[in-house]
């Protein structure tokens, strides 16, 4: 018989755009023991991770709760509940994880309309809102925080123009929830998906979601109790109901009320992590989280940039919590990323499609945006430059980051 | 600002059909730091994992890894990927969680026929293999062990049969891998699902699953990379893509593989956890592991016997992990369970549809499955049953099972 190894994942410092470093009381609290999924000290468990949700979420909503997989299952989930086939979808496009939306707008059978925006930039709200008076969507679908090119996009008027249109708004706020701000109730959007494994430091696994009345109507229509355990029988040639039983917010939301309606077997030592993650960052409190991590980008830019390096993109709607900096002519940025890794245990992130190649992307999320992080990262990435043959100014990355540092504290 | 307790839930004994209690060494895996999901240190514990699932599901199939949700993700994930929009699927219902796969089987727009067993025995093969001679399914889904009832399915037979008229051959085995023997391969199961929480004793979060060839051919026919990563444009009439890209196992296993495309960002600690698990299960050894669970279910029948309780169901295919017991005349099954739990911090079952009121499930699952919660829970249950004025005899409960121990060990 094969022995398997003990496992001793090496200790990383991981600044990407997630997954990032996780605090050791989040990974503490995993480690407590089950607890069964009806059991009264459960349940409360839960109600006590919603009561969070909501303000993390800045909502009143009724419903905040997570779903239980990765941040992409929370974008099925609210995608293929809210849009019925055959409807109109429209997506604005600025970065991959807007061709995520559209694949799953697709995958869901919506009639699909997109507008894309040359990577590096934002869309105007007025672009969106005169494509949303063309094509009439049901639905508009948008990323708030692009982690492929580090840009933000603004809500707030695309928002206010969905409600007097009567269009429902769903929002990826994947990479910003935790870290920037992320107002449902003020800016007026219908469904918004976050991520853990980001901005709130917590290992990914589940992908908190909220959602508002108009959502919650709309799933009403397509209520379905599922087969075992619904009373009587579905009418037979009702065809809206949702495409997939997991990821069925219907269903969740009988799951997840006092109810309790039996679906899935909720994920004890998951919800243990978000709900210590949870507490954390509400007890940081979110605008000092938010000063914390524009504290720690203004460090990073101010050495990355003293070190002779040039970011991407453009700076009017930069993303506090990512950094794309171009890889400078002539430098190999695998190699750099290798070196970085392999010799420092520093891991910063790659980049996709048109991108790849060009730019590395550096996360300063969560736990991971502390200033010996920094710190140590501008001090790594100066010398794997060197030695792979940059010919940039030496030794001013770190000061300038300390001069940051210490303008803060003075 | 609302201030949350610290995070401390009960040491609860748990004789559940799962979620059972967990090794105190697979809590701690998941208490160790994370890596980056594309870390060499992370791929590599990726791909031993994939490899001990092989041995778990007694397999030389290439694909083998978990779905990143619950139990009935890895469910849902093999039927949207391997069941067409309108093809015939067989389901024969022995229990509630055949009822799911009939749900999940209509969500993915399947023509489903059924066949259904009165609740408390299971199916004949002949019976099984006579409605695929009138129906010619596409797909066979078959329940492997049902909680609801506590019943076992032979497959052998239905498999070949399957494999003879090339029809795809489903099992949902959540609840049996780990606990009795699951013969992927001699079976000729074609796409098997597994549950973390019960006999492999995980936390739930995690859904292992494997399939052959002749599944990975028909994914093939329907596969495509996901838009923002993929090179060239799909065929614009192609119909035949999978309606989930969350579930699509075509994507899925290019993320397992060593080509790594690029999908969800893998879930760490559960990773860790399932690692963990795994080995330690592979350790004792799959046959240890039967056996195991096999005394400790005798002990815990002959206590209950003895008591003067019933069993509940046929015999002779009664499922070594689950056990269910007729709640005697006269008493509130539910306030036993509320005083088990409450004073005693034990936790049984309850059960679903017709069977509601009528009986108790216990399970002897995993790290749940030992001496020492056997006699506990035989001890408190005779006394609750006191409590409610059950007039059984007295003492005798923890002496039988005493007595298989002994017998054991003698």
């Amino acid at each position: 018989m094969k022995r398997y190894e003990d496992l001793s994942p090496s200790q990383r410092c991981i600044m990407t755009p997630g997954p990032v470093e996780v605090d050791p009381r989040v990974l503490r609290a995993m480690s407590f023991p089950v607890l069964g999924q009806f059991d009264p000290e459960f349940t409360s468990i839960m109600n006590e991770t919603m009561e969070m949700l909501r303000e993390l979420f800045a909502t009143s909503n009724s419903w905040a709760y997570p779903i239980d997989g990765t941040s992409r299952s929370g974008i099925e989930a609210v995608m293929v509940s809210l849009i019925l086939p055959g409807e109109r979808v429209l997506i604005p496009i600025f970065g991959r994880f807007g061709h995520l939306l559209h694949e799953i707008a697709e995958r869901c059978g919506a009639e699909v309309f997109v507008l894309e925006k040359p990577w590096g930039s934002v869309f105007e709200p007025d672009e969106v809102i005169a494509a949303m008076e063309t094509f009439k969507p049901h639905v508009v679908a948008m990323v708030h925080g692009e982690t492929s090119t580090g840009r933000v996009q603004p809500l707030a008027e695309i928002g206010r123009a969905c409600r007097r249109m009567d269009t429902l708004f769903i929002v990826d706020a994947v990479a910003t929830i935790g870290g920037i701000p992320v107002e449902t109730d003020a800016w007026m959007l219908d469904a918004v998906v976050g991520g853990t494994q980001k901005c709130l430091s917590i290992p990914s696994g589940m992908a908190p979601i909220t959602y508002n009345d108009r959502a919650e109507a709309k799933l009403m229509t397509r209520k379905r109790v599922e087969r075992g355990i619904r009373a009587s029988d579905v009418q037979p040639g009702d065809l809206s109901f949702v495409r997939s039983n997991y990821f069925d917010l219907g269903m969740l939301q009988d799951y997840w009320s006092p109810q309790r309606l039996n679906h899935h077997t909720e994920m004890t030592s998951m919800l243990y992590a978000l709900r210590e993650g949870l507490r954390l960052t509400l007890e940081e409190g979110l605008d000092a989280r938010f000063a914390r991590h524009i504290l720690h980008e203004k460090a990073l830019v101010a050495g990355l940039t003293a070190m002779g390096l040039e970011l991407y993109g453009d700076p009017s709607c930069k993303l506090t919590v990512v950094t794309c900096v171009l890889i400078p002519e002539g430098i190999d940025g695998e190699a750099v990323r290798s070196l970085l890794l392999g010799r420092f245990g520093i891991e910063i992130a790659s980049s996709f499609g048109p991108l790849k190649g060009r730019i590395w992307r550096i996360g300063t999320m969560g736990f991971s945006c502390r200033e010996n992080n920094v710190l140590r990262l501008l001090g790594a990435l100066e010398a794997a430059l060197q030695r792979h043959g940059f010919k940039g100014p030496c030794g001013f990355g770190v000061q300038a980051a300390l001069d940051v540092y210490e303008a803060k504290v003075r």
